[in-house]
């Protein structure tokens, strides 16, 4: 199997979104050999899907035998850079900032939370898990002494922004937020991802809707 | 402006999920009349995007003056089903499960958690916010007495399967997964959406690496 080179492909972004379920499913599988088939049916995916995927990096199965396991998740690992200790702080330590510190703790999804950060004295101070909250202020600093590279934001909708501008202005090129608002980042080498669970649901709603409507 | 008809027109799954984000920016800009691209700045979409979900149902702006507020939000209420009172049910009153339940409550989203339940007796019985955490078991007569619609999985990954097929069979036709597994389900009729915290996580350190490989 080749090994990827970023400077030689670009691999689209809904494909990288996609490894991470393909690593897991080959983690649960636990064989030596795995079909396409049946690693499409453990990640949720189509056949067609996983083979399409997994051809941007050179990982070509042979026919009816399938990819060696432990080469592709290896392969998985060392393009999504899990291989190299990806550590990421927690903006927030409300109930959804603390519980996305032990989530994190729980699930050992290879990324790190090594910093968990709040504005409320109250807060400051408190363990959360093998963490203490620290002051905001100390932001920048924590990013740059513990060399983290993801962001995760868990503030209110009105302290959004700001934390992202200063998460990006700090180095950070990795967000994902929880907080229920668009943000904005001028920086094309900043990927956010935002999960508002508020929309989610409300977009869910429809189909609450949609299967009453359905019956006569 | 034309009502919407769900018998008449077929709004894809993928408009259906930016409404949600419309309908709050069009709350957040508080004008009488709104434009598509103020609308999309708002929301986080291109102005030709919330021209084509628009027009979808009928709504179509005039050039130069926009969209009515109100009655678009009205509008966009009434398709998503946010006008009926959509009620939910947590399972697992875990950390997360707990974290989703005060969520909903503090951005009044519109869809009311009805019901959290868990199978640790040592939780049973514990108060989250305006509820009380009830056994399992009651999941099927929650569902018909308090007229839920819609699930909200937040258990461990084993059991995720299990109390999906339950939700399905007592009615639920609308289901959102913290799992960090893939679930099937074979009534077509079923919505899932599944929010996976750990994929989330290992595919945005893709994108911390990036930027790296990126820097000479």
């Amino acid at each position: 199997m080749e090994r990827y080179d970023a400077r030689a492909r670009r691999i689209p972004d809904t494909t990288i979104r996609r490894l991470p379920a393909y690593l897991r499913a080959l983690i649960l599988a636990g064989h030596d050999r795995i079909t396409s088939e049946a690693l499409g049916q453990l990640a949720g995916y189509s056949s067609e899907q996983v083979r399409k995927d997994l051809a941007y990096f050179g990982a070509f199965g042979t026919r009816g035998v399938g990819y060696e396991a432990s080469v592709l998740a290896d392969e998985i690992r060392h393009i999504l850079q899990l291989d190299h200790g990806v550590r990421a702080i927690v903006v927030g330590a409300g109930r959804l900032g603390t519980a996305l510190v032990r989530h994190a703790d729980e699930t050992a999804s290879d990324v790190a939370i090594a910093a968990v950060v709040d504005i409320d004295p109250e807060v400051i101070g408190k363990a959360v898990d093998h963490l203490t909250v620290e002051p905001l202020s100390n932001l920048e600093r924590l990013i740059s002494e513990r060399q983290i590279g993801m962001g995760i934001i868990a503030v209110p909708p009105a302290g959004a922004q700001p934390v992202l501008d200063r998460l990006v202005a700090a180095g950070v090129r990795a967000i994902l937020s929880f907080a229920p608002k668009a943000l904005t980042v001028s920086d094309p080498a900043v990927f956010v991802q935002q999960i508002d669970l508020t929309l989610e649901m409300q977009a869910l709603a429809y189909f609450v809707g949609q299967s009453e409507r359905d019956t006569p």
